[in-house]
């Protein structure tokens, strides 16, 4: 039983992580993913760094983690699970037009862009940062459009010939390249207007 | 008429001009960004520093001036003129798919793709720079779109109340990201597929 933690062991476990958390995202966008150190995350943290390095093998782990956490709080924030689903009201566009209208306030929210804009940066010409990032936070959530959109070709609401994992593209691409390369302005009439065109298409019907 | 240049000078100027594109490409790609300097770009090209001053204003402004050059360049490997108009044969979806095709070669090719993504990554968590990319670099080709776009809506090709500079993005977009941040590989048949489904939807016709 020595291994199992004391409930006040635990809070100051939370605590610390917690802590780390918020000490490794605030750096990271203040100084670039180069520049964030694990020494730096602790001494920001006020902990020890053999502390992260019990919890984490690396700064791309505790960032991802980190990241995974924020994500978190925003939901709950927003009165929703962590990693709900995409809702199915049965009104794919209604459905669709609510989860980008929630990505839309996450994108201006200063916590989230100052950090993410960092880290996305850097996974731009480090292959390896990238391809953590896509598979542990872009892709996991682009997988439940797929779903979405799967249970709306079951109800006949999506061609049956479609690649749910491409279509999802149409309406989350744009947003995503608007927010990283400033290409244009980001509103909810905006990603409304992308759903419209990717549902129905821009040629007459 | 002295301050006309003889053709000799034209000849020596249009090297030196050469000389600095490449070795503005080859470094931001090697080092990044924020560590080219025009110093070490003129120490490569095998100027002065103040060659350089004499025709650019800042690294930003080379840089740029490199990339519009080698999508000059590209563009005449493939037949074509730099800046040229996206084609109208009269097929929207042959013209848009034979464009994004070139472009998928292009994203394919490290001389485009090393110093392309450094400038991208700079870009993104460098608003300044970000802003001038855009305006020097990508919005003019994005409008070539929107001309095409406003011809096929013209030839009934396109629903007169869509959008041609958001409704581009539906195709442009996924190709960036997938891109950028390599969420996905990059093919002939991916960039077909996202113009079919922008021009017909995924829903049911």
């Amino acid at each position: 039983m020595v291994d199992k933690p004391t409930p006040d062991a635990t809070r100051r476990s939370e605590k610390s992580r917690r802590a780390i958390y918020a000490a490794a995202l605030a750096l990271v966008g203040e100084v670039g993913y180069p520049k964030t150190t694990v020494e730096a995350i602790a001494a920001r943290a006020g902990v020890g760094k053999q502390t992260i390095y019990r919890w984490w093998s690396s700064k791309a782990d505790v960032l991802l983690e980190a990241f995974l956490d924020l994500a978190g709080q925003t939901a709950r924030a927003a009165g929703q699970e962590p990693d709900a689903a995409v809702p199915d009201t049965g009104d794919l566009a209604a459905d669709l037009k609510a989860v980008l209208r929630a990505t839309v306030d996450e994108l201006l929210d200063p916590r989230f862009d100052v950090p993410a804009r960092a880290l996305a940066a850097e996974g731009v010409v480090n292959e390896q940062l990238g391809r953590e990032v896509v598979s542990g936070l872009l892709e996991p959530q682009l997988q439940l459009y797929v779903a979405r959109l799967r249970s709306a070709q079951a109800a006949g609401a999506v061609r049956a010939d479609v690649d749910p994992r491409i279509a999802l593209e149409l309406f989350v691409s744009p947003l995503a390249q608007r927010w990283l390369q400033r290409t244009g302005p980001i509103s909810y009439d905006y990603t409304d207007t992308l759903v419209e065109y990717a549902l129905y298409g821009i040629a007459p019907r």
